[in-house]
């Protein structure tokens, strides 16, 4: 029981991952719609799209507010319009870089990254040979001078791309310095206090997940890697 | 009942990704440890990297044997090889990049994907100017004649890097030829066959999931993306 006393948690925050991911998938679909000038669709073709059924769509969707007519299905443009702001597209990410690598820079490059907001304003390195160089048009910074930085700048996201061994000593640099954003590359478990959120992504175990299930079903050429 | 008539599933393969993603986690881990030479590790020392507890990373590893010797913990190179054949890393895949654009270079140039022994030997497109063109050092060929080539050269892995909409269709066309192993990129739920397996990576979900988990804290500068 004590563990429920005093917080407070509003409906909204209850909104599962899975959920959010099929609303990320919608979006990318009516994006792709709004292109090609189609300006209405139907839950089912949305639930086609998202591996879902339509009724789930149209329980999705209904978290938010009431969208849709009957019979002509959702308005494109105002259902990105919607979607856009329950996932905070609608505004600008302050991130600052932490660790100067090719990841990174894969991902400050990558297009989808700025279009939904994500503006570099900081990048940080811990090794001598870096700090000072420049990346991406950046100079980089010590990542000691990291805390002294974010009251200044205020950035609302740090990307964590150094390597495995230093993850949890960066991670808990930024949490001192205040940011409450955290998209984690290393591939290690990052411990934050509450009130602070972590998403991680590791392309290594994507491909190791996948590969142990093909290697469960007996394929792949063994002993050739 | 009928669901599980004629279903049969070794207790290997109802290991939960949950498992999988910690393994490929201490993986991670133990080839830095061997990196800097370190001979030995203890399961607690595991356990912090990996997010866990010492008695969960016994477990883990149980599942698949008995290692470790009480007092001295775990032999670092004994540990990587077992974890890389349980992971599948112990082998070479042969992959079929489908859509000759920018992420699939992305992954293709990945420092961890040869690494893992995946090794790029077909690239497709269905853009009649990219066909027939360069592509890391590989010929763009026609998706349409995948299915003659699939039986000549057996990949095991399609990556899938079309834009959404025509994503599906070219799960199809991958899953007709005989490929069973799909590493999707494209922002869709892809519907296969049972028997083939679908690991999906989108970089658009995560950033959003982090900036919807952010935004519901009323963080970021609204209107200003």
């Amino acid at each position: 029981m004590d563990g429920h006393a005093g917080i407070y948690c509003p409906s909204v925050r209850q909104i599962a991952d899975s959920t959010v991911r099929r609303l990320s998938l919608y979006l990318r679909f009516l994006e792709e719609l709004d292109g090609r000038r189609t300006t209405t669709v139907s839950s089912e073709a949305l639930a086609r799209l998202g591996g879902t059924t339509s009724a789930q769509v149209r329980k999705d969707l209904s978290l938010f507010g009431s969208f849709g007519t009957r019979g002509l299905g959702y308005a494109v443009s105002d259902l990105i319009e919607v979607l856009r702001d329950i996932l905070g597209l609608d505004r600008e990410w302050r991130v600052a870089i932490v660790g100067a690598g090719k990841i990174g820079l894969a991902l400050a490059n990558y297009g989808g990254f700025r279009q939904r907001g994500f503006r570099v304003v900081a990048v940080y390195d811990n090794d001598p040979a870096k700090i000072g160089g420049l990346w991406d048009g950046h100079h980089v910074r010590d990542v000691a001078t990291m805390a002294g930085d974010v009251a200044r700048e205020r950035p609302d996201i740090a990307v964590v791309t150094v390597p495995a061994g230093s993850a949890q000593a960066t991670a808990d640099i930024i949490v001192s310095s205040g940011i409450k954003g955290i998209l984690n590359f290393a591939p290690v478990k990052l411990r934050v206090p509450a009130g602070v959120t972590v998403r991680a992504v590791s392309m290594a175990t994507e491909l190791e997940l996948l590969s142990y299930a093909l290697a469960q079903r007996g394929l792949g050429a063994k002993g050739q890697a």
